[in-house]
């Protein structure tokens, strides 16, 4: 490549609607451009780097045994209606219609393609293990689309399934893409910590996640000193041993007047009804939230989340929760379909089951991610989900469903009860990990990679059964694998940047070598067009920067700014019969003989891998 | 690749939908499997087979200084609202919106979006010349799709674009690019012949076919002995001189009762109105056919196509002429509308810009591809397009607006003229070359590529300029290219099978060797196993089909059906220290000593290249 005709302009400035420093660096370095919110165009420059991640991700794949296939990213609905994805996905999926008025769809994620594939070709236990695999364009109608390609509304996926006999089989082939994972995100220079997940829509059960830290991820992972590391979405909360309160006192109803927040109700507490032995504080308080669910049918469900009142509720927790619901904020005509639900003033004795009122609760539908939010109540009665800290023989100060009034002494188990818990609270540092591994740290990380079980969810709504040694029928046991390979691209520039540009590891940067020809000395322009040559012919990749009009300055401030490995500056120094070798990491730099150029610069590289 | 774990099930049967063989033979043979109707999976061997012709396709673009890049699918409305398109398209286009109600469509092809970002990024003559491309999944809402992957609404294709300052800078880049593209079609094994073709909805004036001759093509060209060849969209009629008619009798009306087809009328003729010299027949008489033109804007135009008698007007002439507006069937309702047309009798009397009438003509909108349909009345009023033929001085039988009547002698140019004229009428075997290089032969063949001189349509719409030596401003001149890289695999199956299946060309092939094991005998699997290993070493792709329980029949049948080049049998000539070496296109088969079959086969790999 020469930049004298390479399609590439670097801009100065910042693009307006990027955030990040992956965005920023890679539309300024000429590597994307912006189509349409979310949709971005691959320029030269940044489509190697995506064949680069692309490659090392198929032959992982090959080595781990898998097949690639491809799938149209055109789909009709069919299959998505038989597995209730059709509407799951509710406004993240682009429907379409064609000239005949039938329902379309681009392709979110493949399960149902691949799940019908198998059957289509595969009836025999003996065909499998089988594990397939594409790397395809993949559409969601995001919300919020962010931070250039690390959360686009087209991108490109690496999403493999494999299909097993039994549960026992698919544990192998879960683990050799887990270990495939583990090679692809090394060979690519991304940090990753594994982490267990929750599997939102996907459905299934075991799940895992591949994040690279980074304080611009979209997720909050926790990891504790002895091992442990979830999805904040994934964590558990310890439950306490349940307390006797035989000795509690009574409850009893207290003015508290202008007190709908838990601050104000902390200081009322503490102002008209003092605690002998120490001051009321938030912990001492339970705070009930009033959500709205949507569901994936269209009913929308009021829901009351009782926490302790010194920690909030997590929206993406809440939301995991209720995978495949939507949770949204209530609103006033949630409140007014309500009138029980007295705001800032909301208790247990309105909620629950001991709540009275008809119910009939629908076991199957609508089962939370995690299992705690399984029945909802469909009389319209309001279903009280607590959070798992508040035991039997935990004490509270909550609402009296009264304008300016708490009860005190409210006693879980004795006093209320709840229709179950739910893991809506925020997750702190410093919170116990659930397996007793110790206290919790917190951290950001961008999900790159996400292994599933799924059990026999798509093979079960699909008919997806082989027949067994014994001539039974047996319903495929399934994973799904996925990578974002167009995402990895802005995870790695993320990893690999400075405030001058970006910094390619040598497996993935667009070229490996950057030779800078400075001044208008026609020498200089021949040593480096010979100098382009033999690296050529050494098989490394070059970009050469021959234009003859540009100052040192802006060919440097190109260069670490597009970021490949080594940079080779052909110049001044000739006249000694030297060219200058500079790392773009490290910024270590050499003086090196015009002879030796060639052998430095391919040892360098070599020294790089 | 082992047959034993290949994700692969060879059918019996062809598939209910299929028509063409290579749709047949694609699917029967695993290479793709149907997802709906016009959109198609791609197996793991239809996908390395559409894997290496991607290669070839980027091998020759690179050669030909090419620089690849990659537009996303969807994309916003607005750039092909600027050019005309989204309206243009029709039900053509895939239109979708997003959860913002945006307006976004799937993409068909990329020339605005590659006009936007030449002109986002360059700004200089310095710049340029400039071809970019890419290889790309695009969609059309096809009305029929048909014939597997020859005509799919979802599909791959190489669409390059060049830039450049002035014409003859163009001429070079679509020199470049043609010369690509007989290299291409050369190593992918496509004989071609490259043919004169209108534009359609792309716009601009140059362009030339690519076409594959096959039986299955939709297109259809000819070739004179002279070397002319064109699209039959394309082909003109040499237009006779005029005629002097000074002496020519004057029109007559007859009764004609019951003659409202060109057969009727001539028997009409002959039995009541006989003429001296001899019988008349349907060349002379004028045939006045009515559609209706449904122009992008919604405007529907009724219009009446004047030709010989003897001809058929020919309905993909018929489309070109008129695109991108559509031609639909004149119905009930245009005949209401239009009632001076009397259905079997009409004639000029009624038609054309004598027919009285006050109109309005609209020089710019809706210009024919071929300048022919040019200008349309908006008044309401029918336009009549004459064939080149009906020059002024031909004299024919016509329609005389009247129920049972028709006229004779009326003189074109004496006593009607037209609003233009138009090239629909069918071509023929024998007629004339436009460029008098001799009679023409039809055939038929399947568009592989297309070049076109694109102009300045887009850059003037989407304003790509660019300043030249001189500081001034100058609108880019750009081309076009497109080469159909899904429909080729097709083309090549098409081109090469036979009754037992397909038969690939070394250079586009999934492997090279297929390894047949035959029997159950331990030492013919070992050896098929080191012949395997030594042919991989020797850098060939191998199918190795080491099925254990599987007949030799159904072996030899599979391996006729998949077609690669190269088949080994490793079977009962063991025994004698022999296997086969078989050639699927040629069927030549030869026993060769089993320590030499590597060596052979490598040879003969080489041999077939």
């Amino acid at each position: 490549m020469r930049s004298s005709t390479l399609f590439l302009r670097t801009l100065r400035d910042d693009p307006a609607d990027a955030e990040v420093d992956s965005h920023k660096l890679l539309v300024r370095a000429g590597y994307i451009r912006r189509a349409a919110p979310g949709i971005y165009t691959w320029l030269p420059l940044g489509l190697r780097v995506l064949g680069n991640v692309e490659r090392i991700v198929r032959e992982e794949m090959a080595a781990a045994g898998a097949q690639e296939i491809h799938f149209p990213a055109l789909l009709p609905r069919e299959p998505y209606e038989a597995t209730n994805r059709w509407t799951e996905y509710g406004p993240n999926l682009f429907r379409l219609k064609d000239r005949r008025e039938n329902d379309y769809l681009l392709a979110p994620t493949h399960e149902e393609m691949f799940t019908l594939v198998v059957k289509d070709l595969y009836s025999s236990y003996k065909d499998l293990a089988l594990t397939l695999y594409q790397i395809q364009t993949k559409y969601r109608d995001e919300a919020r689309p962010r931070a250039g390609l690390l959360r686009g509304r087209e991108f490109v996926m690496k999403d493999a399934y494999s299909f097993d006999v039994d549960a026992e089989s698919h544990a192998a082939s879960y683990a050799a893409q887990r270990d495939a994972y583990e090679r692809i995100f090394d060979r690519l220079g991304l940090p990753y910590v594994i982490v267990a997940a929750t599997s939102g829509a996907m459905g299934g059960s075991r799940s895992e996640e591949f994040l690279v830290p980074s304080p611009v991820g979209e997720d909050t992972y926790v990891r504790s000193a002895g091992g442990y590391a979830a999805n904040v979405e994934a964590v558990t909360t310890p439950v306490p041993d349940a307390r006797a309160y035989d000795d509690l006192p009574a409850a009893h109803v207290e003015d508290t007047p202008d007190s709908t927040t838990i601050a104000t109700l902390v200081d009322a507490a503490n102002a008209l009804h003092p605690r002998a032995d120490r001051p009321w504080t938030a912990a001492d308080t339970l705070k009930n939230v009033v959500v709205a669910v949507a569901h994936p049918d269209g009913e929308r469900e009021v829901v009351v989340i009782g926490v302790p009142g010194d920690r909030e509720v997590d929206p993406k927790r809440l939301e995991a929760a209720f995978a495949p619901a939507e949770v949204e904020q209530a609103g006033d005509a949630d409140f007014a379909a309500h009138p029980e639900l007295v705001k800032g003033y909301i208790g247990p004795a309105v909620l629950g089951p001991n709540a009275g009122g008809e119910r009939e609760v629908d076991d199957d539908a609508h089962a939370g991610a995690d299992g705690a939010a399984r029945g909802r109540v469909r009389s319209g009665a309001v279903r009280y989900l607590l959070d798992p800290r508040v035991v039997a023989g935990t004490r509270w100060v909550t609402g009296a469903n009264e304008e300016g009034r708490h009860v005190f002494d409210l006693v879980a188990g004795r006093d209320f009860t709840a229709d179950g818990t739910i893991e809506a609270a925020e997750v702190r540092a410093g919170d116990p990990a659930p397996d007793g591994s110790g206290a919790l740290e917190l951290a950001r990380g961008i999900e790159m990679g996400h292994v599933f079980d799924l059990g026999t969810k798509y093979s079960e709504a699909l008919g997806l059964t082989v027949l067994d040694q014994n001539g039974k029928s047996r319903v495929v046991h399934m994973g799904s694998y996925g990578i974002g390979v167009s995402r990895a691209v802005a995870a790695i520039a993320e990893a690999y940047h400075d405030d001058k540009g970006l910094a390619w590891p040598v497996a993935v940067a667009p070229a490996q070598v950057h030779i800078v020809a400075t001044g208008r000395d026609e020498e200089v322009f021949a040593a480096a067009d010979a100098l382009a040559v033999a690296l050529d012919a050494a098989g490394l990749d070059v970009l050469y920067d021959d234009r003859r009009k540009v100052s040192p300055g802006v060919k440097f401030a190109d260069a670490e700014l597009i970021g490949l490995p080594v940079t080779v500056v052909v110049g001044r120094g000739l006249a000694e019969g030297t060219v200058e070798v500079r790392r773009r990491a490290s910024g270590v730099t050499e003086q090196v003989p015009v002879a030796d150029a060639a052998d430095v610069v391919v040892e360098t590289v070599a020294s790089l891998r």
